[in-house]
């Protein structure tokens, strides 16, 4: 069986990304039964490798996977053989011994999942590799746009924040050039990394230019270590120059509709009428989280013959 | 279908307390099979979110749900989103976007399953908020008493200890108020709330008077932390004036029962041959835990209907 | 039901030891179906109890129940209670009220497993209890070595390290002495417990004297905080003067293989073109370790009758 991996949006064609999104959708009502499952992957094993600290994306992989049945096992950076200064790739390898169908590998330096790809007999799903991509939020993102708007071509998309330190900016970014969204990606100077326009994307520092007529606004977290020292001086600015109001929204299309992948700073780069209004979308991304893992999980466990 | 909680054993009737502890009796001998499950909650999802730290709690609910087939997911407060800065509720919300069917939530502020139950689409089941209540340790407490003694109403119960600070002591005196014992609390003036008459029991700071002629002695465990520095002198005077030994349970009636909600502080509250002796059902109140928890599970999940 | 467990080799027959590693020869293949899982314990529980930090063996005894049907629990020792200052026969006893089938205990005490064998109603299965065995670890290298010579009777094995404060190296001595191996045990003076050699072993400070003619070659990890300070000079020196090169290989037999336990020091005990060479069967022993579990958990479960 030649292995299934999803290692970053910016390798799949528009055909591979619409598959996913179609089986994806297939899984979105699977929540509303009383028996939330299917025995898709009954007997396989997912090992959820997270290396960095995650709540909802490792609950997010970890649910998914018990839904379709697979048996899961949890291997997080705080547990002891990390700390005894073995290689990744040995602590990968010892995984593999398990003969897991499936690796869910979160790691703080990009190319992480692709190393795993190379030398471990498994599929390997990326769940975010430092700045680098993380390919199933990126879906989530493209599910919930598609599902509001019906489509992706021709839309525009206004991406806001710290575009040079989001994997979650350049996954969504990748799959909208792709698909054939307009992308603005806007934030300010120090976080607008050159080049990015090589992407399939416009760059703006300015929030209006973005906006205007917008069909979806995506606001970025801002991770607060990143204000005050050295990117940006304060919260109170940064929400004055690139945070979401009411106000500022209203120069997009009247439909627009506003995501964040969460958490949220409240009052700074989202207003709280803004993240909990008629125009948010936030709620739907994480549920279809949990669609577009269920059906990345069963195609990589199915393999490529799948 | 509308949504069953379980939050407060003050919010519940004689009707509801008997209904739910009749049908934890059904549980009980279901550790004794080789096949120690239930299909009931197939398919079901049930979240552990547990903000404060609690090894037997959760393990006990994990256990009952997975006892019950239920897929569960385990989320805790050292977890990154909650040092993200992000509020209980967008945690809660967006755990709730898994369409859970309960809720498992023990969080350090009173009120907040409370919180949970009017915003959350989930039943909420509370595992201990504050020093509020903690439903299901009263419930398993009510459930051992009465497994022993064959009824609840006119038993002369004592409650010993830091009555103030304890959620354990708040849900057994409400059931034990509904189900018609006659209780005693007792402890320092410095652990008795004002007031603590108006849920249904009498105060006394002499251990005498509330051990004399008593059916059941409760000891509460004893916070460390709360001696030494502000209620109480030191662990010897507590155990001197509040600890329970042969000679004092001497005192109570012949066949009086020792429960402990665990876990003990061997020589202060409770002595070690108490602990350990014939009087002792601690570990009847473990194992019942379980099956009150998977009643209470079973109860929410089928809801109003059920 | 007499309870079954498995506590330490020391203890069993050369019977025993290959009833069980045929009983894990047969699990070794499950691995490799779609379907990676039995039924043989559905519906029994298994506790994972470990008061000492471990990724592998933890996952390994969690995996191997999980492809059994088990139901598992995880109580780990940086949990509440243990903070809270329980003892382990408290915390056990609370464990064993859930009628757990299974408690694998993993403690830094050596003899913890057997305290709690004599005082619980659970099949206890030693984890690893500080310096004393690592029962399971000595199985797979058992079943290992078997798999790759055929017999292990007659075979001369050599197991160079820090002996003294090693439980695998306790384990494997006793195993192999039990199969007829002949087997010597190398490291400096102060890492070579006095009197080893009652074990069935022979002793040599000589890394030279201990591979000659070698059939197996078994490295312990070297514990960094016990280089530099205290029992030896360095790391420098100690792969100077036994640490395994290709070089110093070959002096073993031509068809010699080479075993870890893991985690791998590369460099310091073990040459990186050693460890990933071809004579190095280090991921056989990981993946023989799932099969060693899933056999003494079924073993265990079955009870004396089994």
């Amino acid at each position: 069986m030649e292995r299934r991996h999803l290692l970053e949006l910016a390798a799949l064609s528009a055909e591979e990304i619409t598959r996913l999104l179609d089986n994806a959708d297939s899984y979105v009502d699977i929540r509303r039964r009383a028996v939330k499952k299917v025995p898709a992957l009954r007997g396989r094993t997912v090992v959820n490798f997270f290396m960095e600290a995650s709540t909802r994306t490792r609950a997010s992989f970890e649910l998914a996977a018990k839904r379709l049945s697979a048996d899961t096992l949890s291997v997080t950076g705080g547990s002891s053989s990390v700390v005894k200064g073995e290689t990744l790739l040995d602590t990968a390898r010892n995984l593999a011994a398990y003969f897991p169908d499936i690796i869910v590998l979160r790691h703080r330096h990009a190319g992480a999942p692709h190393l795993l790809a190379r030398h471990i007999d498994a599929s390997i799903v990326n769940a975010g590799d430092g700045a680098h991509e993380h390919p199933t939020q990126g879906l989530l993102d493209l599910l919930t746009i598609r599902q509001h708007k019906r489509r992706i071509e021709g839309l525009k998309v206004a991406i806001i924040g710290d575009i040079a330190h989001s994997r979650v900016a350049r996954s969504a970014i990748a799959g909208l050039a792709t698909l054939g969204a307009n992308t603005y990606v806007c934030g300010p100077p120090t976080m607008i990394p050159i080049g990015i326009e090589t992407m399939g994307c416009t760059q703006t520092f300015h929030r209006a230019e973005a906006v205007e007529d917008a069909d979806v606004v995506m606001m970025l977290r801002i991770q607060k270590e990143r204000l005050d020292e050295e990117l940006f001086p304060s919260d109170r600015e940064y929400h004055l120059a690139y945070g979401l109001t009411q106000k500022v929204l209203a120069a997009a299309k009247p439909d627009c509709v506003v995501m964040h992948p969460g958490p949220i700073n409240r009052g700074v780069e989202l207003d709280p009428d803004v993240a909990d209004g008629v125009q948010s979308i936030i709620l739907d991304q994480v549920a279809n989280g949990l669609a577009v893992r269920m059906a990345v999980l069963r195609d990589c466990a199915m393999g490529k013959e799948g």
